[in-house]
C-alpha cells in the first residue's frame, strides 16, 4: 500500500479511509501521540497509538528523528491543535535514532547551532519554512520570465576572462600544486592548465548575457556566481545564486519597471503559496522581537511589510537627489553616520542606503544616474551635466533591512565611449573583443539588472543571516558538507 | 512609441496599425525587402521600404547584422512566405554592421566554424532554435517537479569533499601559484586557502540532495556540475548542467516510474511549446540526411522519434537479462562489437547500450541491477543471487542516439551495508561522516537520479555534437569567452 504525503492528508475533507504515512517523528507524549513529519508540511500529522496494545520494546524505539511508518484510519481530531489524525492499527520503525546521540531535541536550537549541523537543520520547522519559500522564489523567477517569453541563458561558470572586475575571484585548475609547469621564462605556464590558460569563477553572467541578449532579445541568467573575498558579514557569501536579466532595445526606464514588476510578482506569490511558511516565519519574529527593547522593534511585523512592498511604487530619485537628502539630514548634521556625506561623488554605504529606505521615503527605492567614477565601465554614460558631473545610467534598488537587492544598468551600447571608458579605467581591450562585438556589429540600446537571490530569500523569510537561507553557505574557512 | 516583438506581429490578426519594430536586419533584397529578426521567433517579419523616396546612403547602410528601427503599417502581405509585413514609413539605423568584416553572412555556415564564433551564433536560426528548446525544457523541467511539490535545492557548487568518485575534479583555490604556503611538513598549507582546505568544483549535488530529502521528502536539484577529464568527444563536457532528483520513501520502482514521467513530460512540453523551432531543427536534420548513403539514414525523422518515445513504454530490463541478449546478439556472434561480451560483470559500452536501444528493443530502455563492482558505493545492496553475484539497485535510462540519459539508484540506507562498501572500495568514512548521518538517525529507503541535462537537449533538438546545445562550452583547451 502506497504511503500518502502528510501535506496531503492535512488538507483531507474525508474521514475513515486507511491511510500510510511515513516520516520523521517530531515528538512522543504521553506513550501514545507520535507527531510525524515528513517535509511535505511545516504541520506534523498526530498518530494515536494503542499503546496498551503495542508492544513495549517497539514504543521504546519512538524516539526524536526516528524514520516510522504507520497505517491506520484518518479520522476527525477531538484534540486541540489539528484537524486530522490517524489512529494506528501498525506501527514499524524504518530507521532508529538514538535519543543521546540525535543533536536536533524538541527545544529551541539557536541558529548558530543549527548552522554547525546544516545537514541536519532541513528537519526543523524554521529551516523547513526557509527552503520551501527559497524553492517558491525560484519557480517564481522562471514563471516569470518565461510569461514574458525571455530565454533562459546557463551562461559559464568557469572562465577564461577576469575583466569584469566585479570582485576577487577563484583560481580553477588542474595543475599539480606540488609541480608547478613553468615556461622558458620561468613563469606559470597555463598551457599546461586544463583549459589552456588561467581560469577562474565567474562573478557574474552580464557580458555573456548580453551577447545572448543581442541576438535573441530578452533573456535572463539564474546561476551560481563567486566572490573570493574575505568578508565575514552577515550579507555576504563566497558562492551565491544570481539572477540576470538582458533586455535587447530596453532603456533605463523600461529596466526599472521589468525589475519593479519581477519583485513584486515574486514575493506575492510567494505570499500565496507559502502561507503556511510565511506566517510561521511570521510568528517566529515576533517571538524573537519580544526580547528587544521597544525602540528596536520592526514597525511593522514580515507579512505587513511584504504586503506594504507589493501596494508601493518603488520611489525613483537620482543619486544627486539623494545626495542633497542624506546631506540635510539629521543623522548627517548630528554627525550619527559613520561616514558623513559632505559632497557629491561619495559612494553610499549602507547606512545611508538604510537611512532613505527606512527613514525618508519608508519604501523601496530605486536610485538611478549614479557618478560614473563608482559604477562599472559597461553602463551607458550620460551627457556630462552643467557643473561637468559624469554620471551613467545605473539603477540601484534599495529594500528595507536589506540595502541593495538589485544593481543594474542601461549599457553603453556606443563602441568608441565604451573603448574610451574601458582605457580610462584600465580594462584591457584585448580581453573583451568578444564582447565588444555586440558594439560592432549591429549594436542598440540594451539594459539588464543582477537580483542577488540570497538577499530576496532574506527579505522574505525575514532572516537576518544570509548564511541561513542557503542550504550550504560558503564563507571564509567553511566549505562543509 | 513602444516596439512591438516581431513573435507577436507576425501571429497578429488585425491589420492595418501603425507599429514599431526593432531587430537585426537578416537580408536586404531588391532595395526594398528587409528581413528583420529581434530573436523572439525564428521567423523574420518582412518590411518594405519605399526606396524611391529613401535616401540611398541609408539604404546602403541595411546590411545584414545591422541594427534598425523600423515605423510602418502592419498590413496583410500579398508575396510568397510570409502572412504579414510592414509597409516601412520610418527606417533607421541603430547600430551598423560593416558587411566586409560582419562574420555571419546570409549563407548556410558549418557547426564548426559557428563554434568558433559561439558570442554570434546565437543569431543563426539554428542556434535560436537550439536554445529556445533548451529554455523550453529547462522550464519544464521546473514545472514538472513544481507541480509535483518537490522543492528545488541549490546544492553547492564548490565543496570540500572530494570522497563521491564520480570523476576527476577541478581544484578552486586562492593560494598564490608562485608562492604557495607549506607547513613545517613542507606539505602544502591549505590552511592559508580561502576556505581553510583543499577544495573542489562538485561532480554532483547527490549526497547533499541525500540530505534535503532526508528531512524535505522530495527535492531536486539542477545546476552545474563538473568532470576534469580530458575527453575531446561530442558527448562530453569539461562544465554541464544536471538534474538530480531525490526522494525519501521511494524504492527503485517509484524511481523509474518518476524518470520515465519527468523524460516524457519535458518532451511533450517542448514539442507542445516549440512547435516552430523544432520544425525547423527536423528539416535541418532531413536535409543533412539527403548527403547521407540510404543506410546511414535514421528511419525515424526527429519529430517522430519524439512522438515515439512519447508514446513507449519504456522497457525494463536487468542487467543480467540484458547480457544474454548482447551474447547471443548477432553483431557479439559476429565479432563486429569492438568489445565482446562474454561474461556477466562486463561494463557495457556505448555500442551496447546502442544494440539494445536502437536494434533489439527500439525504444527507451531502462537497465536495472547491475553488478555492485561496477556502479558507485551508495547504491542499496541486493542480496546475492544463486550464483553468488552481487547485484546493486541501479538503473541507467538509455536512449536512442544518446546511450545514457538517466544514471540512478535506489540507495543503501543501511549504516553497516554501507560502511562495509566504502571501506571495499577504499571512501574514507572520516571525509563523508555529515553523509552517514542520514543513515544514522532516521534512515529509511529513499532513491534518486541524475539527468544530464545538455544530452537531452542534444535529443530533443537533434543535434548531435554537444558543444552545440549549451551556449559556451567547456571542454580540454577551451574556454573562450
Amino acid at each position: 500500500m502506497e504511503h500518502t504525503r502528510i501535506k496531503e492528508l492535512l488538507n483531507a475533507s474525508e474521514f475513515g479511509q486507511e491511510v500510510v504515512v511515513k516520516g520523521w517523528v517530531k515528538t512522543f507524549r504521553n506513550n501514545q501521540f507520535i507527531a510525524i513529519n515528513d517535509g511535505s508540511s511545516i504541520h506534523n500529522i498526530q498518530a494515536v497509538v494503542d499503546f496498551e496494545n503495542t508492544d513495549d520494546s517497539l514504543l521504546k524505539r519512538v524516539t526524536t528523528g526516528a524514520a516510522v511508518r504507520v497505517k491506520g484510519q484518518l479520522i476527525e481530531s477531538l484534540g486541540k491543535g489539528q484537524r486530522v489524525e490517524v489512529k494506528v492499527t501498525e506501527l514499524s520503525i524504518l530507521g532508529d535514532s538514538d535519543p543521546e546521540k540525535f543533536p536536533l531535541q524538541p527545544k529551541k536550537h539557536s541558529l548558530e547551532f543549527l548552522r554547525e549541523i546544516a545537514h541536519l537543520r532541513f528537519r526543523t520547522n524554521v529551516f523547513n519554512a526557509v527552503f520551501k519559500v527559497r524553492n517558491a522564489l525560484s519557480f517564481a523567477v522562471h514563471q516569470f520570465f518565461n510569461e514574458r517569453d525571455f530565454v533562459y541563458m546557463h551562461t559559464p561558470i568557469i572562465t577564461g576572462s577576469d575583466a569584469e572586475g566585479a570582485g576577487e575571484m577563484f583560481r580553477v585548475t588542474t595543475l599539480d600544486l606540488n609541480n608547478i609547469p613553468r615556461n622558458e621564462a620561468g613563469e606559470i605556464d597555463y598551457k599546461e592548465d586544463f583549459f589552456g590558460k588561467s581560469t577562474n569563477l565567474t562573478v557574474s553572467g552580464q557580458l555573456e548575457g548580453e551577447l545572448a541578449a543581442m541576438a535573441l532579445g530578452n533573456i535572463y541568467t539564474f546561476g551560481p556566481t563567486f566572490r573570493a573575498e574575505n568578508s565575514n558579514t552577515t550579507r555576504h557569501l563566497a558562492e551565491f545564486w544570481m539572477i540576470e536579466p538582458e533586455m535587447a532595445f530596453y532603456e533605463l526606464e523600461d529596466n526599472m519597471d521589468l525589475a519593479e514588476s519581477l519583485l513584486k510578482y515574486v514575493i506575492k506569490y510567494a505570499l500565496e503559496n507559502c502561507q503556511d511558511e510565511i506566517e510561521f516565519l511570521n510568528n517566529r519574529l515576533l517571538e524573537e522581537e519580544k526580547n528587544k527593547p521597544a525602540a528596536e522593534r520592526s514597525e511593522l511585523n514580515l507579512i505587513d511589510k511584504l504586503n506594504f512592498c507589493l501596494s508601493s511604487d518603488f520611489e525613483r530619485v537620482t543619486y544627486t537627489e539623494a545626495i542633497e537628502i542624506l546631506k540635510r539630514s539629521k543623522p548627517n548634521q548630528k554627525k550619527q553616520f559613520k561616514y558623513l556625506i559632505d559632497e557629491w561623488g561619495a559612494d553610499l554605504q549602507s547606512e545611508h542606503e538604510r537611512f532613505l529606505v527606512e527613514k525618508h521615503f519608508k519604501k523601496p527605492v530605486i536610485l538611478v544616474d549614479y557618478p560614473a567614477e563608482i559604477k562599472s565601465f559597461y553602463m551607458k554614460q550620460n551627457d556630462v551635466d552643467e557643473h561637468g558631473r559624469k554620471t551613467v545610467r545605473a539603477m540601484d534598488i534599495l529594500f528595507p533591512g536589506i540595502g541593495e537587492m538589485v544593481g543594474g544598468s542601461q549599457r553603453e551600447e556606443n563602441l568608441e565611449k565604451l573603448l574610451n571608458r574601458m582605457q580610462e579605467v584600465g580594462v584591457p581591450q584585448e580581453e573583451l573583443d568578444w564582447f565588444l562585438d555586440t558594439r560592432r556589429f549591429g549594436t542598440a540600446p540594451h539594459s539588464g539588472f543582477g537580483v542577488g537571490f540570497e538577499r530576496l530569500v532574506l527579505f522574505v523569510t525575514g532572516m537576518t543571516n544570509i548564511r541561513d537561507v542557503i542550504p550550504f553557505p560558503r564563507t571564509p574557512n567553511n566549505a562543509e558538507f
